[in-house]
């Protein structure tokens, strides 16, 4: 464990600001003038002003490149029985992840983008990897239903490793960041999450994860119930609650960091991809503690998980993609990219009427 | 005009032939054995046995490199004031596009495919370019309120440019082939081929095009309705009616070719992602003629043209992408393609779980 409680976190919450309006409108006149009807090209309009409104430039620099960043932690409530994937799995595919072979490898390569992860929390200790930053807060959560998932100075820690990874990334060449996560029944703390920031109850934000029976739903369901309710008889889970003590009390060591990177990504001023439902559970806990943060956060797709959908509702972001997908790791995100980059370029690249001397609609 | 009636589009014809379904299922089952839970990469799973369907080959090549062919003309119907763009701009965006100035030429350098450009009726002459293939069948089509677009001679010439153009790009190396279109007053074509094919009304299947006002709006549907009434009146639009006499009918010549392309794709084995209303009208046309050849095509993206849905619908498709897009030219199909690459690529460079050594759940 090597990071100082609240340091990169309390800089990056001191560094946010709203996306710079000049930009914004520059971006959207500059859009105007291209060779196309305008409007034409529907949300890659949008984003590219929301590019350059983070920015703070019009045209935008292209987000490239970028870097997803997998947060790997475990989750005691995984005694639950939630899943029926082994607990070892989260190790095992930190390793994978570490020697290219898991799905995020294969659709990073493929945009171009790098791949770091970090055990922020598994409870098996990991082999060393060039690919691996070892910044553990705890080897794992207790288990929700009976106790908080950790300290809220652990989630100080959690998110401060979130921040400080997010200043590291872009200080080392990053231009976009691409949230990636992995841990066997992190759902089922994600849906506690998202429960208790959006005010839902569980059966309408719990869903299959990797693909559960409907015995296993039934009982997950029950599961965060009773999270959710030891949460409300402790004190933490009230009508205006305490992010931080949210966080602590329901959440994950990866979702904490996740809340962090993505907050340290908007004091970066880079754009951050927010993939399914275990980093929007973050993004949610993230918005609370910096709300103007979200005007740099772009959601990648519209993951099947039905705490997906209400939080991305809650957080007023519109996915870019829909194709489906339930993997996690980052992959949904990371398929985004390109719409992302493309959004950039027709701004700078495209010609105006003027300089290709094409005829305006009368 | 070079092309031989007929011959490279009756030869595509002939090679029409069902998705290889021992390649599909060993795809399907290759899925199940990679490092992720069952079905969660969602579309890019489907979008990976279709592409094994198409190259009858389990993993299947990746759809790489790619062209886009954006074939232009102009359309007769323009004189009834459907848009407010002078039918000028259809050439001056020709010579945009061999400049590489467009929205296409940035998106397609993006996603690293090429662009190339096919005047299969733009009524001025143009310019040569080295992006540019002269095959105009003739000048722009004829007012459908009034007459045929073009004659049946004129629509299998168009049929056969397509034909021959796909089947020479992919013998120029291409892996996949993307439709563009350019053509001012396109949409209104487009509309008629679609109500004419579907069975819907116009006013459901006629769009905004570049974004008209309401009364253009209102004045494009009757103008629809009319050519719908001629092409009932002389015979040609009935209950169970000749597609290619539709086609000449009520379509444009970049459709007729557009149908061709589709269909010379599908012949030479390769997936050709198809982009939005008019590369959909056209597609109907390339659907009756050729029902088989839709299981290798892959619908790029939901244009917000009514048409375009209505079209996705009779055609069966389901698009990848919905960004709200409305430009043609192939942009949005063009964003689709690092989705379908990335599909192949899950299938060839993910681990499995044996190869990995990955615990699968119990």
């Amino acid at each position: 464990m090597t990071s100082r409680p609240d340091e990169a976190f309390a800089r990056a919450l001191a560094a946010i600001a709203p996306l710079d309006r000049a930009a914004v409108a520059e971006a959207g006149a500059h859009q105007a003038r291209l060779t196309k009807p305008r409007g034409a090209l529907g949300r890659l309009e949008d984003l590219g002003a929301q590019l350059a409104g983070i920015a703070a430039e019009a045209p935008p620099p292209v987000p490239d490149p970028a870097t997803v960043v997998v947060f790997a932690g475990d989750h005691g409530v995984w005694a639950e029985r939630v899943t029926p994937w082994p607990q070892e799995v989260t190790a095992q595919m930190v390793s994978t992840f570490c020697a290219g072979g898991a799905a995020i490898n294969v659709l990073a390569r493929h945009v171009g983008a790098g791949v770091l992860v970090v055990d922020v929390g598994v409870k098996a200790p990991l082999d060393p990897s060039p690919a691996l930053v070892d910044r553990k807060v705890r080897p794992g959560t207790a288990n929700i239903t009976t106790e908080p998932a950790m300290t809220v100075d652990e989630a100080r820690l959690a998110l401060d490793v979130g921040a400080q990874v997010a200043a590291d990334t872009v200080a080392a060449g990053a231009r976009c960041l691409v949230t990636g996560d992995m841990g066997i029944a992190n759902t089922t703390a994600s849906a506690a999450l998202i429960a208790a920031f959006t005010g839902r109850v569980a059966a309408d934000v719990t869903g299959r994860g990797t693909g559960i029976d409907d015995l296993t739903w039934a009982r997950k369901v029950r599961v965060v119930e009773r999270a959710l309710a030891r949460a409300r008889s402790d004190g933490t889970l009230t009508a205006r609650p305490d992010p931080l003590a949210v966080l602590a009390s329901l959440g994950g060591l990866e979702m904490a960091a996740l809340a962090g990177f993505a907050i340290g990504g908007a004091a970066a001023r880079v754009p951050v991809v927010v993939d399914g439902v275990v980093a929007l559970a973050g993004a949610l806990a993230g918005a609370a503690l910096a709300p103007l943060a979200t005007g740099c956060w772009v959601a990648g797709h519209r993951s099947v998980e039905p705490g997906a959908s209400a939080a991305l509702d809650h957080l007023g972001l519109e996915p870019v993609l829909d194709l489906g997908m339930r993997l996690g790791e980052g992959s949904g995100a990371c398929l985004a990219l390109p719409v992302l980059q493309a959004a950039a370029k027709v701004l700078r690249e495209m010609a105006t009427f003027d300089t290709a001397g094409v005829t305006e609609k009368t």
